[in-house]
């Protein structure tokens, strides 16, 4: 196993898989890859993808969305015959169109976990057990592909869940991208309120719940909320219909 | 202490000033006194709010909004002089207002406490517990009857704050009522959309945390909504605001 990218995620799958006895090579800038191998969260690290993608089995790709764009891209020209490419980003009709064209054997996957921290110091083994990973798989990625990032995802202690991937973008669009929009624009309105932002202090645990995503990292979430922007708009049209309703 | 009222917040009450040492009186309907005394959250209990008021030295009222109002004039004619009343509703100023109108000592109350749950089967002692618990003093509530109010907020584990009720108002509008209202609207989009519907157990934690208020009695919400409309309006418009801001 490799993962391209030991952030909240890449780093928490990591640990999970290290702990679940597979090998995994893990790739990052080299303070990233320090920490990682100082928390024992991995079996070796290797510097660039491409020599990550000649060894191994499943290459994991945990980057930003953009980032694992032009990953894919680089991977493709020098992947190993039998490789399989899976990533965990929050899209998945680009990313699963693009491994397409490149022809490769690919399953886009989402595991429906994380917090509200980010980066590898912010990764833990435990935040998959019990959650869906939803697997999507490309024109090339049914069959031994899909099995191979099944058996993943449950090592991880996830719940497979297969999907097509416009319908992992719609669904995803009213389960965690418009709620991470509330969230930030609850905390927001009260911040611009001259009233409420001297009051902060005084929130029970209704609003602390509410208003947790909004500590998620905006830069990620900017590049997310692009990329699924059609089915955000969709969703949140929906949000606003739902809440016109409720008052 | 007498509490009326013995669900979520008053049976809260109940237990932790029980076992702060307080000889708490408990007022129900028969069944729900039943509960409480054999929960040991009260050291007796009473039929009439009435009874209640001619022996204690604290009144708390923790029935639904509509009732408290109803309750303060009732207990207005037989209170003893001498007799703190106080209450732990979501919205102050019409209540402190009604309680000037009556002479009472009132000290208007909110604790920034609870738990999606309702009624006397989700109480537990523990939620004061550092929370804020708003205090709003009517006309006759400052001094002796904010101090008492104080202590039994302090008993309960939790820190009081003293607010004007026009502030709280305003201010809980943005903490929580459209809070309330938001996490309801993400639940009802979600099952609004043919997709998103049959997707629903894939959600992660992220969406779980945004929904669980919606789980909330709507009875109860509805009253507090309609009690504090203007403000609830206006922190309404904020949000909406900073969502478009964010999209």
């Amino acid at each position: 196993m490799a993962i391209v990218g030991l952030g909240l995620i890449g780093g928490s799958l990591a640990r999970a898989l290290t702990r679940a006895g597979y090998p995994v090579v893990g790739v990052d800038r080299p303070a990233v890859r320090r920490r990682a191998r100082a928390a024992r969260a991995v079996a070796r690290t290797v510097a660039r993808p491409e020599e990550a993608a000649r060894s191994a089995d499943v290459l994991v790709l945990a980057a930003p969305p953009s980032v694992n764009l032009r990953l894919l891209r680089r991977v493709a020209r020098r992947a190993r015959s039998g490789l399989v490419v899976t990533d965990v980003g929050s899209v998945k009709a680009p990313i699963v169109r693009e491994a397409d064209r490149l022809g490769l054997a690919f399953v886009g996957g989402h595991p429906m976990a994380g917090n509200e921290g980010s980066g590898f110091r912010a990764s833990e083994a435990g935040v998959f057990r019990g959650r869906s990973w939803i697997l999507c798989p490309g024109r090339r990625g049914a069959g031994r592909a899909l099995a191979a990032v099944r058996r993943l995802a449950r090592a991880a202690g996830a719940r497979p869940v297969r999907m097509d991937a416009a319908e992992h973008d719609r669904v995803v669009a009213f389960l965690s991208h418009v709620p991470q929009l509330v969230s930030w624009a609850l905390l927001d309105a009260a911040r611009a309120d001259p009233l409420a932002v001297r009051r902060l202090t005084v929130a029970g645990p209704g609003f602390a719940g509410m208003t947790r995503l909004a500590a998620s990292p905006p830069g990620l979430w900017r590049e997310i909320l692009a990329e699924n922007r059609r089915e955000t708009d969709r969703a949140l049209a929906g949000f606003l219909r739902a809440l016109r309703r409720r008052r």
